[in-house]
């Protein structure tokens, strides 16, 4: 039975102590919190609604409203008016949910002593929330990138509950060219002075410049090549001269203005800690880790699993997700959105991600109804 | 008549002024030198040979037979015993050409007071060693990359010496994913506290952390994400744990270690000057400029100019090298390198690019023969 009284108004966050949260590597983190926000419009009671679990994106949180605009709401692909749409800010981050920034149990941050954690250590910590709010049955996780990774590891983990999933644009394991470009990210990070060795919450500065640093790198791995030529090309910034006779940082191309502003834009909303901590986690990415290789681990699947990507992403290609259909033990099916934008597509290609969702649910129905089918 | 006394050695190097180069935003550079390598073996007469001119990379050299050895020497496509082969470091760079770590004419380090400089301006004192060295026919000008750049720029500079052109793995114009992964690199040496504003040679340190983290993420633009992800996956690097209970970056991920040895081996090797001064020129890179737009002064080329690319390029995609052959006044051929390796498969793929290059210059001989063909 859903605790309909622990869930938060629609549209509105909720932060709920889950307890302690063991991680895989050994460490206990006490007295963890997840933000939650509930999704539900009209007069359907909740324990009636199959549930939806939304799991968001690195630097995303829980209101899905928010950076799915287009997705959510009544009549939408994930409908209010019919779902109860759930979706928590990750352990690790800094907008709501337990992480590097939260006060410890010694009301000092977290900081250094926040340990590693994986992406198995995110679904755990969620489970326990559903444990919280009383959900034993989840008719759909959907996510991308990420929450992508966090939805085949819920199936993994807890395939009791899990009626349906849909992991979009992610792979199976972190491959070594993004371990590459996010452990550059991190290093950017902890090479800023004002890294502090990671416990810089008490003090009066952060490494805001170095995750700026972090944030061009990784936009320009979220976006397509073709996309941002054709918004931006060679133009020089307004009033700005690129072409000068000496090399002016202050005398920029438009696309060096436009990753100043992504940097700038995520300064002010994230946390450099839960940055670190959080794409740390993406490094452990392996479905394969301790359940005998990640094809066997596919293998052994029986969650039914639909998987969607972006034909142009160069962060999670296109074969990873092909690779995801030929070896899920329960595959129901493979969506691609052609789109000049990259991994991000997800995002901005809400027609077709739409018509991806409404698919997968119209297949979820079918599989709640007649689960051995 | 080549200046056969000018000539150093074959294999050998030599340093040669070429007098003051004016740059295309209007700064004059005095006394500029070029380091140039000559090829040739056995005893055809130097002034009976066609002459190749190479144009090397980013942080290649003039030692064609270091960074490309497959295929400069006798017999092999670049035909040491047919040709007179002449590859100089490129004005900016910092193996014997004038750049940013030389000697001002004052006696101190040039450092922020040398200019920006573009494609074009690397061309024009090319020439000026050509003149020195008595060549004005240059039967074919071949390069990848930045190399190609240059040899694009040759054809419609200096279209009355130049028979024959093979830019390989380039675009008309830096791309805005380009300029991006590039300004952005600029900026981590800029961030570097060594940097000093550009003014550190007269000190004890220089920003090579920040070249080092400008290098990683460029390597990985130069990388196919298959070839990497085939050699490392998620293999921990020997003797460390990536995945211990909390984040160190001294517990690596194999990948990262081979990041780390490409960043120490370029800090070894380059200048962060000259590594600033030719990425900024690469971002300058546009054939369009002052010339009525890309296309119309691709159109203009009268020089037969065979394209090539290699597949898997992140950084310079396919799409650029077909659009070079859609638009290119004399095109005389596109050949396409297959290979997960992305961008750098014009340094490995040797077998593949040898055969293009011998394609490439048995065309250049019928061309030479009857050029109005």
């Amino acid at each position: 039975m859903v605790h309909v009284d622990a869930l938060p108004p629609s549209g509105s966050p909720s932060v709920i102590s889950v307890g302690d949260v063991e991680t895989e590597a050994g460490v206990c983190i006490p007295d963890v919190h997840l933000c939650v926000y509930a999704f539900y419009d009209a007069a359907t009671p909740l324990n009636e609604r199959p549930v939806l679990l939304i799991e968001h994106a690195l630097t995303g949180d829980g209101n899905v409203a928010d950076w799915w605009p287009e997705m959510i709401g009544p009549g939408k692909p994930l409908d209010t008016e019919r779902f109860l749409i759930l979706c928590a800010n990750v352990l690790g981050g800094c907008q709501g949910s337990t992480g590097p920034s939260s006060r410890h149990p010694d009301g000092k941050a977290w900081g250094s002593r926040f340990p590693a954690i994986s992406i198995r250590d995110t679904v755990t910590a969620e489970k326990a929330l559903m444990d919280v709010l009383g959900i034993d049955r989840i008719h759909a996780v959907i996510g991308a990138s990420m929450g992508g990774a966090r939805a085949l590891e819920w199936t993994l983990m807890y395939p009791e509950i899990i009626v349906s999933a849909l992991p979009i644009a992610v792979s199976a394991r972190a491959s070594a060219w993004q371990i590459g470009m996010q452990s550059s990210q991190i290093r950017f990070i902890e090479a800023d002075p004002h890294w502090q060795g990671g416990d810089y919450y008490d003090s009066d500065s952060s490494p805001a410049e170095g995750m700026g640093q972090a944030r061009r790198i990784a936009h320009l791995t979220y976006r397509g090549e073709l996309e941002i030529d054709e918004r931006f090309g060679t133009d020089p910034q307004h009033n700005e001269n690129p072409y000068g006779p000496y090399r002016s940082s202050s005398e920029r191309f438009a696309v060096e203005s436009y990753l100043d502003r992504q940097a700038d834009k995520l300064k002010e909303r994230f946390d450099a800690g839960s940055y670190v901590v959080l794409t740390d986690a993406l490094n452990r990415h392996d479905v394969g880790r301790g359940r005998g290789g990640m094809n066997a681990a596919l293998a052994k699947s029986t969650v039914p699993t639909m998987v969607a990507g972006v034909d142009t992403d160069i962060l999670y290609p296109w074969h990873q997700q092909e690779h995801l259909s030929r070896n899920l033990g329960n595959f129901v099916g493979l969506s691609q959105i052609t789109s000049p934008t990259g991994h991000d597509g997800f995002l901005i290609e809400t027609r077709q991600m739409g018509l991806i969702v409404q698919k997968f649910l119209r297949k979820a129905d079918q599989l709640a109804q007649d689960p051995l089918d």
